[in-house]
């Protein structure tokens, strides 16, 4: 099965934990909207998708055979056994899904630190709300989030979010970590001392060897001003 | 199977899209913690859940025997087949649960109109990024968002969202049309023109039998100034 995916071409974006997984898995995948202008036209063209009789409302979305599936946790949910990346009973494979509609929370909040009004407007345009919700996201939001997802990987053994091995879970656990680095590196440096298991997962999901291989590569697209994750300094008091 | 519904008890906020379709189902339930102090205590306790192989990190969760699920679309797809809510093929299943998830996007935009900046702070005190971000709101998400949902419907044939009878998505589809009218009664009533059919929609489910007598019992919690849909009149301009 080839597997298409189809997401911004200039941005990791959610469109990343994807990513993370058909290259964890070695999968046969095209990133089509990367494929230069034609590859933007297919996906406005299934965007607009008056004819499809499950139109995605927005990127990112895969292409498996006839099946067009949307939401990032959802297409994840679906390639889980696919790719190997989930439990394969059902109640491991809920759960999986569980933990990662959390991360679609927490991305949510990640990204409007920097665009708490609109993101039809510049940063600029919306600074002081940012640094007061950037305030507010590090008081309670980071704790929260990332103390539950600590938790939970304590609990489950130390070494896996879900189940005996690495699951899309896990690679979700790299990104968020590798993300608030780029975004608050002086913020998250204080903070990692108080999840040393997600940090630990983070530092060996980096070094499989075809998650290395793909970080390496230019299919990974670098961080940016553009995505979820952006720098500002004063946001990172 | 008597099912147990954890959620605050005093708003309708992301519990009521699972009470609706448990009401719709004629479901044996309970709604924990709307039974006083030891019901708190009971969902606090659980919330804590140290020892819970999966625990939920926030409400609503659902307890159905020995499984405890969270998060209101993984709740809804978990109900769906055993409510009779959903279609019963897998591609519908999964088709229900990416437009819940769209409806779960939603329901984050919705609530941010009035607190754009920070869930523990007051509106007042974020009173003027909360008018930008409702300009922004009804500019772009809600044209975007309910012509996308009145597209799905129409290409299904106009009367249900999936499928051939009615589904949990059809039960969301009225919560977010009478929450809407309740928020912002003037904006909503100018745009309605433009989603005919969702609005018809609304209208047929708020006239099932088992809905109906739901909406006019004391188990339907009134719209306040604490749940997702707040009344500002200077947000309704």
């Amino acid at each position: 099965m080839r597997y298409e995916l189809y997401y911004w071409p200039t941005i990791q974006g959610r469109g990343e934990f994807i990513r993370l997984a058909l290259e964890e898995a070695g999968a046969d995948y095209v990133d089509v909207a990367r494929r230069g202008k034609s590859g933007m036209a297919a996906m406005e063209k299934l965007l607009e998708g008056a004819r499809l009789a499950h139109p995605p409302y927005a990127p990112p979305f895969l292409k498996a055979g006839k099946d067009i599936i949307a939401q990032t946790a959802l297409i994840l949910f679906y390639l889980g056994p696919r790719l190997n990346l989930s439990p394969r009973d059902e109640a491991g494979r809920l759960w999986a899904h569980q933990l990662q509609l959390t991360v679609t929370d927490l991305v949510v909040h990640i990204h409007d630190t920097h665009h708490p009004v609109s993101g039809w407007l510049y940063y600029e345009e919306q600074k002081e709300p940012a640094k007061r919700r950037t305030a507010d996201f590090w008081r309670y939001r980071v704790p929260k989030f990332l103390g539950y997802f600590e938790r939970v990987l304590k609990h489950n053994g130390g070494t896996y979010m879900v189940g005996r091995r690495t699951s899309y879970v896990d690679l979700s656990m790299f990104q968020i970590v590798e993300g608030l680095r780029y975004a608050f590196p002086k913020r998250m440096k204080r903070f990692e001392r108080k999840v040393p298991l997600l940090v630990a997962l983070h530092d060996r999901v980096a070094k499989r060897p075809r998650v290395a291989a793909y970080l390496a590569s230019d299919r990974r697209i670098p961080f940016s001003q553009w995505g979820i994750y952006r720098y500002f300094k004063e946001l990172d008091g």
